[in-house]
């Protein structure tokens, strides 16, 4: 394959170098990850069946580390060692609290030195991150460094991250007061799913997770919304646990917002293409995210900007009212929030703003059509917007949801 | 184009994610980079025409975030201030002491301050760096993490750079006492280079930027290694600038280094393949320049590893003596060293060792073979490489190279 190209100049040589890196991962959905006879933890990332066998035939023992975070190491900690110790891993565990707020450089690099200090194996020995969104971000982003790339591994254990942050390839973490500043486009090894580590989750954050998937319903599957909006609340009260009326919904549920947020997001990985569905509901979130921390999660911020643009797609003819209303019915049946007094039509604008400057001059406004279909708008005017906000506002302000 | 593979397994989903990125930049060789009427440094990096009219036909200013090399910034800054002020650039030059010993992630994090307060555009406004290997690949770092890949130019100083860190996708900071520990795999969206910079750099440096030249040459390239051996002398002694002699050697070894480089690197921008002719010189070099720091510079602990490694090739019946002698003499020719009292049997050893655990288990040993080709070797024995100690030691080690 010809990845160089030579032309001369009158000022001398030029090349124009064009080299393909093709990244292969796995996303895995598992059950019982801790029970010691399964081995996913630890060899799942391998996709090379002789190096497996190897593997297994060989003596020396496994080493891996491990980051938790500190909370999710709370009640899983007897359970981890024990998975471990039964397999005869070399291991070191690194518990952390990985909140928001310390989503910086210094926690990566203070991971990076404890990785160091054990000493890895850059090829072979995956570090493994346990924990939600910013756990997985951060570890992501230090094994990305480490000797330029040292493989990951990804348990989520909350429905977001189960969701979103396990599947793609960003990483990353705050920086200068900004979110996700500093950053990389490398996948993991593997991403290992669990829906047992929901269990011990928040019913608010479980809503939280709900809303991701209710973004990729909308924007591209009828059947997923229509699972929501029936099956969304007993998903909310189960916590997407095996019980026998939940089992199949959970897991077609989750199978589904897998399957369609990695169509998007796998030929697309680094982000070239400024078109993106995977936005939906993340055009205006961000500023009233900021702005109202940390009283609205991440996903309810979503929601809200999700909320609004339902308006915005209503007023430009893309849904029916009837549409409309079962869409803020599914959200509310969620129990995600459908408006906020913070997001003014004035941090709507300002948000779009902002919005122009990092996409290449247009604005790229994903809406949906319909139910489980969308198109991507540069030409909403400043007239439906404004409509738009009226009605929300009208509709959905009364502090409660019940309007609907 | 199929992308995203499910399968189903007793225990849930499974998905592969197979996605390819395609990096693509340019180097390109250019004259009077500084000249205000040279548009290169501003303008060279974009490859889509239609692109470039309008950036040209636009009334809005250009904006760049330019890091130089102090040292370079003590003879430049004039030239360059110029060269911004006369193309209407808005502009920040930040110059830093872009030392071995500063090359930490600290001083990528204070770059990557200055650039947000500066507030770029992630897309259209790439960062310039301006000096050595050490200077580029810090900027390199710190571009590649600002906002997960912020692109960079690179404008190379010293001839190591020149044919080196210019050409490939490596970025790095050293981290925990060791060399380039943390970095990343992103090419510059474009390289400029003016053999003009060359004119300052003292003539040690001129040498060890040979060294490299001479590792692509024994490699892949009988007619660069004649070259070398012809006019090495001269092009040290004119600084590979242009007075008529010189002009056609010097572009055409330049020329010819850089695009057998390219030719390695392309394919393999990730190392995927650790079967790197690149890699000729860099088996034993790395421990013998920790244990001498700040004595020997890269090259030239380059250069000592490649002349033990000649009497390798020697003794494995890969080079003739008279092949092996031509090559010590080349190296004379350069003024580069050919042996050193630290490179000791037990450090080659250990250095070959450490080898094996970061290349796969096989020592994957570069090896010239004749003038121009190379063989990777896996089973060079333990007696050959003592055989070829002691001569080497023998011939060379009376402290100087003349009983050649």
């Amino acid at each position: 394959m010809l990845t160089v190209y030579e032309s001369q100049t009158e000022q001398g040589t030029s090349w124009t170098v064009v080299s393909p890196i093709v990244f292969t991962y796995k996303v895995t959905e598992t059950r019982h990850l801790l029970d010691p006879s399964n081995d996913t933890l630890l060899l799942g990332h391998i996709t090379d069946p002789q190096q497996l066998e190897d593997v297994k035939k060989s003596n020396m023992p496994i080493k891996r580390f491990v980051v938790v975070d500190q909370e999710v190491y709370k009640i899983y900690a007897p359970k981890l060692i024990e998975y471990l110790e039964a397999n005869n891993v070399l291991y070191k565990i690194l518990s952390l609290p990985t909140t928001e707020e310390n989503k910086t450089i210094t926690m990566a690099l203070q991971i990076l030195e404890e990785v160091h200090n054990f000493s890895l194996d850059r090829r072979s020995e995956p570090i493994i991150a346990i924990g939600g969104g910013v756990c997985l971000d951060i570890v992501g982003l230090a094994a990305s460094l480490y000797r330029r790339r040292t493989p990951y591994i990804r348990v989520p254990t909350t429905l977001l991250s189960y969701i979103d942050a396990s599947v793609g390839a960003k990483t990353g973490v705050n920086f200068a007061n900004c979110k996700n500043k500093l950053g990389a486009y490398v996948p993991p090894a593997a991403a290992f799913l669990d829906l047992s580590f929901l269990q011990t989750v928040p019913r608010r954050h479980i809503s939280n997770g709900l809303a991701e998937m209710l973004k990729m319903a909308l924007m591209k599957h009828r059947g997923l919304f229509e699972l929501l909006e029936t099956h969304g609340p007993m998903l909310l009260d189960t916590k997407f646990q095996a019980d026998n009326s939940c089992l199949q919904a959970a897991s077609q549920a989750t199978r589904i917002a897998i399957g369609t947020m990695l169509e998007e997001l796998a030929p697309n990985l680094w982000e070239d293409d400024l078109n993106r569905l995977v936005d939906f509901g993340h055009l205006v979130s961000p500023s009233l995210e900021m702005k109202v921390l940390p009283f609205l999660l991440h996903g309810e911020a979503v929601n809200i900007d999700m909320s609004y643009m339902v308006y915005v797609s209503k007023e430009s003819g893309l849904l029916t009212e009837n549409e409309k209303q079962r869409i803020i019915s599914c959200m509310v049946g969620l129990e995600l929030p459908v408006w906020h007094e913070a997001c003014t039509m004035e941090l709507i604008q300002k948000a779009l703003q902002e919005r122009l400057k990092h996409s290449g001059g247009l604005v790229r406004m994903p809406l949906p059509v319909g139910l489980g279909g969308a198109v991507i708008s540069n030409d909403t005017s400043c007239e439906i917007l404004h409509k738009a906000f009226v009605k929300w506002r009208e509709e959905l302000s009364d502090g409660s949801s019940d309007s609907n």
